[in-house]
C-alpha cells in the first residue's frame, strides 16, 4: 500500500488530491485546493503556496508526487503565472525527498477516460468512479486527483517509474 | 549602509549579484552564476536553485532582494521553464522574510545607463563603472547587479520600497 499526492498548479488555485494504491485498487484519502490572494504580492503568494504543499505532505506523508503539466496558452504573461506555480508545485516535493512525476494532460485523460481526447466533465465523473466515497467539490481538486489515478497506473509498470520521469 | 541581492533568473544559468548601499556610493560585494544540470530533472535542478539561493542568502545576509523580470518570448515551453526557475528567486528570498522588488527589462537599462534602450554591452559596461573592483565574468552576473542597483536606486526614494513593488 501507496500513498501518492497529486497536484494540479495554478498561482489562483492550486488542486491537490491524496489517494492509496494497493494493487489494483484505489482509495481516495483526502482532496482540496490552496488559494492565494490576488492582493498579496506574487513573492507573498507563492510562500503561501509553499507553506500549503509543505503541510500537506507532513500531514499526508505521501511517498511519491505528481504534477500535471501546465497547459501552455499563447499568453506570455499568465504562462509566466502558471510557471511561478508550478516551479513551487515541482520544488516543494522535491525538496523533502519525494520522487515527482510530470504527466501531460493528455496523458492523464487516457488513464482515467481511456481517451486524450475526453471532457473535463467526463474526467471529473471518472475520478468520482474510480474514487467511491470520495466528495470533490472544485475541478482542481478533481485534476490533481486524476493525475494521482495517472501516476498509480504508470507506476504500476515499475520500469517506467524513475525520479522525474516525464509522459506527454 | 544596507546589503542588497539582485537576482537574474533562468534554469540553465541564475546569475546573482551582491551590493552594499550607502546613501549614493555603491559597492560590490560578491557575484557569481548558479549553474544547474540540463540532464537532471526539472525537480532537481529547481531545488539545486532552491539550495544555492538559500545558501547565498545566509552568507552574505543582503536585506532585500531585486529579481528582474524574466523576457517573455514567444515559445511557451521556454517561458515555462523560465517561470519555474523565476518562481524560485522570487520564493526563496520571501521565504526568509526579505522584501522582494521586481524590475523590467527597461527599468533596470534606465537606472544603469540612463536609457530603456541601452544594449547588453552597455549595461555591463556602466555595471563595471558603478561598481569599480568587480571582476565579472559572465553576463547573467552582470545583469543581476545590475537589478541590484537599479533597486538601489529605487528604494532611495523611500516612498516606493514597498514589499512586492514591480515597475515596469
Amino acid at each position: 500500500m501507496i500513498r501518492l499526492i497529486g497536484i494540479d498548479p495554478g498561482l489562483r488555485f492550486m488542486g491537490w488530491g491524496v489517494i492509496e494504491v494497493e494493487g489494483n485498487r484505489l482509495r481516495h484519502i483526502a482532496d482540496g485546493v490552496l488559494a492565494t490572494d490576488s492582493a498579496d504580492s506574487v513573492p507573498q503568494r507563492l510562500c503561501t503556496l509553499h507553506e500549503g504543499l509543505k503541510n500537506l505532505i507532513e500531514n499526508f506523508a505521501p511517498v511519491e508526487a505528481a504534477v500535471e503539466e501546465t497547459y501552455v496558452n499563447r499568453n506570455g504573461s499568465s504562462t509566466l503565472k502558471l510557471g511561478y506555480a508550478r516551479g513551487v508545485a515541482l520544488l516543494v516535493p522535491a525538496l523533502v525527498g519525494l520522487p515527482v512525476s510530470e504527466y501531460g494532460a493528455m496523458a492523464v485523460k487516457r488513464s482515467v477516460v481511456g481517451t486524450g481526447a475526453a471532457s473535463k466533465e467526463q474526467v471529473t465523473m471518472m475520478v468520482r468512479r474510480l474514487l467511491p466515497g470520495a466528495i470533490i467539490k472544485r475541478a482542481d481538486a478533481s485534476d490533481a486527483l486524476a493525475v494521482a489515478i495517472c501516476h498509480a497506473h504508470y507506476r504500476a509498470s515499475a520500469c517506467r517509474v524513475v525520479q522525474g520521469v516525464r509522459m506527454a
